[in-house]
């Protein structure tokens, strides 16, 4: 019994930490959308960012887990789109 | 034989994608730091994202995962870095 709510406190945790990794992307895509401006960005963080999302995707269906494949999705999405912002804006 | 070979593409692709997306930051803290502005960043991505990273450091320990505890603990200290140059240059 303690076992258990302690793995589901733990899920929990990780569920929220994910959420907030990969939500956190929404409020800058739609900054970035706004204010029509991105050279405060790196490429190299923008590109390796991207490439690490598609690769954690990757990882998630080789491991078949649904938490990594679902949030990556979502990121990459989101990352996709402010890579091209950038690309618009620099 | 296979199995293992299997294993071990998957667990270098995760090592990959963990790197990726933890080194994709030092490129960027250093930009910030050397262009001294950081307007472009939206305050709920860099605050949402640093908390996110703090909540994945905690489930890391608490499964004791050393892989995320480490990409994570990383991070945090480069985010921690940013959100400083973004309460500096704003």
């Amino acid at each position: 019994m303690l076992a258990a709510v302690k793995q589901t406190t733990t899920d929990l945790i990780g569920m929220l930490a994910g959420s907030l990794t990969t939500l956190s992307f929404v409020p800058q895509v739609w900054k970035t959308y706004r204010r029509k401006s991105a050279g405060d960005f790196s490429w190299l963080y923008v590109v390796a960012y991207t490439t690490g999302l598609a690769l954690w995707l990757w990882y998630g269906l080789l491991i078949a887990s649904m938490p990594v494949i679902l949030a990556n999705a979502v990121a990459l999405v989101l990352l996709v789109a402010l890579v091209g912002l950038k690309v618009k804006y620099r």
